[in-house]
């Protein structure tokens, strides 16, 4: 990890991404989900400044499964970074090499035990796109069929199944506030597919 | 900068931080706007493993415009961490001593010239509480009067004025995939508000 930390110039002086101009970058942490790269930059206005990013190696994806008496599946955790309980969509993260839909096949299988014969997709998304490049993934799983969860052995997760529209409820009075399961669950309702 | 590649010691070994545990924390990159620390953690089943967390210094406003006859307006700008260019919402920083109303306010008028005479909140969420604690507060902005923009000096934008109807579906078939502008525009229609 050491050379991590000293600069690297790019190949090229004054690399251009889109109007923006790097003069120098250099990656300053790396683990093996995220790189998170220094930037010395000139903006697309002329102003040169620095630039924090963080790479995101793998995606997210979230899954709504919804059961033909309309109910749906919430995980709950703490989650770490926010030092909140939180109560999400199942959801988890896609490694490049792997499909969104084979990532939200295992996930929901994983977390919640779920399998499901019927999948569509509820979105794609740039989940925080002024520091990363995180995407995210939507689906909706249906033709459910119950079997036992795998949860990976960091996780401790709790899992509730309410009614579709409870959950619509939660996520417009502030009891979920993940912002990937608010999208996802809103956009299924507008959709008219829950 | 130096001494934030040092590793420094929590002042109480094995810190908890909810059902985690903490065994040694540093940080290994800060600017302005992030700061990015590694961990040596005990997650809560008991596994050890690492955690890299990147905490924001300020939150994030996101405003959607609402015309009288139903129009609103969308920002397009190159987004560096992605290399893309976005249209979304009005939005930018909310500094931690500024309310995110004031916030809303100032950003709305820097980046389209209007103010509004009514504000209500769309929602705080939490964008991406895998890796970050990073915040978001949406607000709808009404009774509108033009001024004149005041662009940052690192910022390039464009401004659209659109029709909702129209920035609703684009938030539904792919033109908009900023999850802040997603979640705010869809709650507004599942709201009834526009």
């Amino acid at each position: 990890m050491e050379q991590q930390h000293e600069p690297r110039n790019m190949s090229s002086k004054n690399h251009r991404r889109g109007p923006w101009t790097i003069q120098q970058q250099h990656t300053v942490y790396e683990n093996p989900w995220i790189k998170v790269d220094h930037h010395d930059v000139t903006a697309p206005t002329g102003k040169t400044g620095i630039y924090g990013t963080v790479s995101f190696k793998g995606g997210a994806v979230a899954v709504l499964p919804l059961a033909d008496n309309g109910d749906t599946w919430l995980v709950g955790q703490h989650r770490f970074p926010l030092d909140e309980y939180s109560w999400e969509l199942p959801m988890g993260g896609c490694p490049k090499d792997e499909q969104p839909l084979e990532a939200a096949r295992r996930e929901l299988r994983e977390e919640t035990g779920l399998s499901a014969s019927s999948w569509q997709g509820l979105g794609h998304y740039h989940v925080s796109n002024c520091i990363t490049d995180e995407q995210a993934w939507g689906f909706l799983a249906e033709g459910l069929e119950q079997g036992d969860t795998e949860f990976d052995d960091t996780e401790e997760l709790a899992i509730q199944r309410l009614p579709f529209d409870e959950v619509l409820a939660m996520t417009l009075d502030g009891r979920i506030t993940d912002l990937v399961s608010v999208a996802v669950i809103q956009r299924a309702r507008l959709l008219g597919l829950a």
